[in-house]
């Protein structure tokens, strides 16, 4: 109870630094064309997941979280970048419940404002001040880079009819787990760990990345719509690859798979549709198993925290992946 | 002549070096719906003015050429990242003759291999042996946000009326001109130059820019279309707001200035518009205001070599910025 409240105190002391920075970082208005759509995304209310677990590894191996702000911002405006981006090409047309930017303005100025995400966003990086400040930078061109990659394999997909397992786990380890595991390893490298530290904390986020889609993957249909914030099911209605249809697939009987091929061969696929396919997915054992794996990576997550001495550190880090896991939206 | 002969022996040495980098800086095949388009866009025949600019800019400074190539490679990634995302937002269905990407691929094929670029770009520029390679990412960072607010206010330009010569040079200087000046900036680092060579030879780069993009308003209605490599007064029939019609209309008497909205209210523009249209130019004295300030940046521009004492390196970088004021494509 008394960690639970300091967790939560320090998130909300990070949120609130990463806020600020951010705020200061968009001061510029002109062209508004450019800078409104940036501040729009920007300032939607997202949770800072990435920057406040940047912030909390360089507190974990030592160091000040102060030093590492500037490489927060950065991560949290790569991230803003690749929603802007992505909401393009998945044409989602809400984010946080308000219109995306291409359908607020156009697909052009979505181009352009997540363009200009990526340049503010490497001036804050290579703002940090470190003895091998190319190296972060290289960490963060390698990471972008991956991003890309993973959304490619992604877009692949859509016309793809069989994915296995491995090609999922793949595609989210680069879209989504990269991404994490680069805000490890740049908050560690500011902290001033050693190598086996770093790559230790870099296995982490990359952890908690799998993790975190798997668990992105389950909410589709486990959670509450209220709690999700977006439609019930969506990645159903979208035909989307996820780990759960790719798992069911693989698991399925002469029944089940004649379900989900009708399904899946509907023009447009109801709510009723929807429950079906759920149903599928639990007696299939695809849920079983997302969550099995959901939990090994979990496990994993944790046990990459070996080399950290700060115990309160480790407690930090493991509330956060905790509220990763647990969450429901 | 001979300086001739040693300007074109330069040329190719630098153009296929930089060429040899590009190769291998695109080995990578997989994901192909990534790193294709990219290919394909790098290797479609582009002219390599900025490396080859900013490899010049180190050589006349003292410095060896080769220590710059990474940062070169840079900037024509960074180059070909502009052109697949502004052919996307200005609709432009070719390019050096063959279809562009989003018409190739499609729009999210182009968003991403653009992307992508833009990370191999710095992954590129970060690999240059420079003390302060941070100051070089940041100008890199700099020229990279002015290029999209000067699409952006392209973009803006598109649904104003009245486009003011200022605020025309203003996008051109963004758009056009830093990326350019950039390139003269870098090359000048790294060739070890003093802060005043440096700051003499962005201002050449940004004045080469400036008459660089003139130049190409110009050529949309003087050059001939076999030449041009695209339809000979295509900036008319798309009622771009180049510095000709701007200019035109600033000095257009009533008779011209009816002709001129007659025009440009027309659903589609013929080539007897655009002979029209030329006309127009001609007349208002468009073209020769035109011309006058494209030798005005050819001046200011040369005039930039001030601080430099190579002659033989002053002598090429004069031969380059001639071919760009007279350059015929």
């Amino acid at each position: 109870m008394e960690l639970n409240a300091h967790f939560k105190q320090t998130l909300t002391k990070l949120h609130d630094a990463v806020n600020r920075q951010l705020q200061a970082a968009l001061v510029k208005k002109e062209p508004v064309s450019l800078y409104e759509p940036m501040r729009y995304t920007l300032f939607a209310g997202g949770k800072r997941l990435r920057p406040i677990l940047l912030l909390l590894t360089t507190q974990a191996v030592g160091g000040n979280y102060r030093d590492a702000l500037n490489a927060a911002v950065a991560v949290e405006l790569l991230h803003n970048f690749t929603l802007i981006h992505d909401d393009v090409m998945d044409q989602d047309d809400t984010r946080r419940g308000q219109p995306t930017v291409h359908k607020k303005w156009d697909v052009d100025v979505a181009i352009l404002s997540g363009d200009g995400l990526v340049a503010l966003s490497y001036e804050y990086l290579l703002k940090t001040r470190y003895p091998a400040i190319d190296q972060l930078g290289q960490l963060f061109s390698r990471a972008l880079l991956e991003v890309c990659e993973g959304q490619a394999l992604d877009k692949d997909f859509e016309s793809k009819t069989n994915v296995t397992p491995a090609e999922y786990f793949k595609m989210i380890q680069k879209k989504t787990a990269a991404l994490l595991a680069l805000c490890c390893e740049l908050g560690a490298h500011i902290g001033g760990a050693d190598a086996e530290t770093i790559a230790s904390l870099r296995e982490f986020g990359l952890n908690l990345g799998m993790a975190f889609q798997i668990q992105d993957d389950l909410l589709d249909i486990i959670s509450e719509e209220k709690q999700l914030g977006k439609t019930w099911g969506s990645d159903i209605k979208r035909k989307k690859k996820t780990l759960l249809l790719i798992q069911a697939k693989k698991l399925a009987g002469a029944a089940n798979m004649a379900q989900i091929d009708a399904i899946l061969n509907k023009e447009s696929i109801s709510t009723a549709d929807v429950t079906r396919m759920k149903k599928i997915f639990e007696d299939t054992g695809a849920v079983e198993y997302s969550r099995k794996l959901l939990a090994r990576h979990f496990r994993r997550a944790r046990d990459c925290f070996k080399p950290i001495s700060s115990e309160s550190g480790k407690a930090l880090l493991t509330n956060l992946l905790e509220t990763v896991v647990i969450r429901t939206n």
